[in-house]
């Protein structure tokens, strides 16, 4: 037996991190989930996810990136508390864009796939039915892979796989029950920690998906 | 009087980014220095470095950026104690090499960069005369900018400027004579943290450069 594929997942605790995962595992990779503790509002919620994702998932590894400094950054209604979430969907960039966030998480995440030699790493950034932030495009993403290309050791080849970048969130969430992604386990609401709130813009896409897709969202909603 | 431009400042406490902060403190930059705290073996002293240039310096804003994940990354003997760093220099990538470890800091930079509303990111980066990292030549910084200005809004215009990489250790050297440089201020050792050691490749490196270029290094070395 030939040794298992090695991959680093970008894991929020999220369905579209999730289905990411569930993606690099049917494809025979080993998981080591990575999360990030930015000091995001959710965060004690999202980590409860990410541990019991990465059960469920039996991955092989995982671990918490602390980047509190985005927190000391701000400039985003997610780390600044002061700023409101704000509720429904917007036009152009929304004030819960992290500056470069994936920049610093892929980054990271290159890192560890370096000392890990792990050959992918599988994010969800999605880009035409996302938030709408700069950093979860195509183009983003391919920027990303020549610099990890060119900063890393010759021998070091990592790739980065955006499974989902150019599907809706209704498709996300079709591919993720075909892939028995447990629904029930992750979380996508930007306010509240408890009871989703139904209203922020991530709930409000996340309803949708699961309306348009037929499947019942096994979470419960205060709105 | 119009306002100043801002910059952000990558600074390890050493030479090669003290220079840096002096070429932007003379290219009329306001100065917002970033310190990154990475498990490092000598970041007690590079700490101390950081905290007296930024003052001598007159520094707008100086941050600390805690980035422990490449402690557990490790695959470094500057953040895996078990490993020995070694003397003198060597071909090929040496073990002190931090696993995409300018990737990550310029990322960091760059989320910074955005909420300060700095138009430039000053890193001491030498493609020819460093260590021989991946992560240190113009090449990459040119991917890292194409990566920034696809990641983050329009608006943000956020140049990086590499004004060392083609330059020799002991032109470095020179320039930050002519800018008046605190050298004494400065920490470039790999290995300790009370008298430099005088025999790792850092040292080393910094010695010849000193002797080249005529000018007395006022640190003390213990050989």
């Amino acid at each position: 037996m030939t040794a298992k594929k090695r991959a680093i997942v970008l894991h929020s605790g999220g369905i579209d991190s999730t289905v990411a995962a569930a993606v690099a595992r049917d494809g025979g990779y080993e998981l080591n989930l990575l999360h990030f503790d930015y000091g995001q509002r959710t965060e004690h919620r999202e980590r409860t996810s990410f541990a019991a994702i990465a059960r469920a998932f039996d991955a092989k590894g995982r671990e918490i990136a602390d980047v509190q400094f985005l927190q000391m950054v701000g400039h985003s209604s997610l780390t600044d508390y002061k700023m409101p979430v704000p509720e429904g969907t917007s036009g152009g960039i929304p004030t819960t864009y992290v500056p470069f966030r994936n920049g610093i998480f892929l980054s990271l995440a290159a890192a560890w796939a370096e000392a890990l030699k792990a050959e992918a790493i599988f994010v969800g950034v999605m880009e035409e039915d996302g938030p709408g932030y700069p950093d979860t495009t195509e183009d983003f993403v391919n920027k990303m892979q020549q610099a990890i290309d060119s900063g890393t050791k010759p021998e070091s080849k990592i790739e980065i796989k955006a499974p989902l970048v150019h599907m809706s969130k209704t498709e996300v969430v079709k591919l993720g029950a075909k892939l028995l992604v447990p629904f029930g386990m992750t979380w996508s609401c930007y306010q509240d920690q408890d009871i989703a709130c139904g209203v922020c813009q991530s709930c409000i896409m996340r309803k949708k998906a699961f309306e348009e897709a037929g499947i019942t969202d096994p979470i419960r909603y205060r709105k």
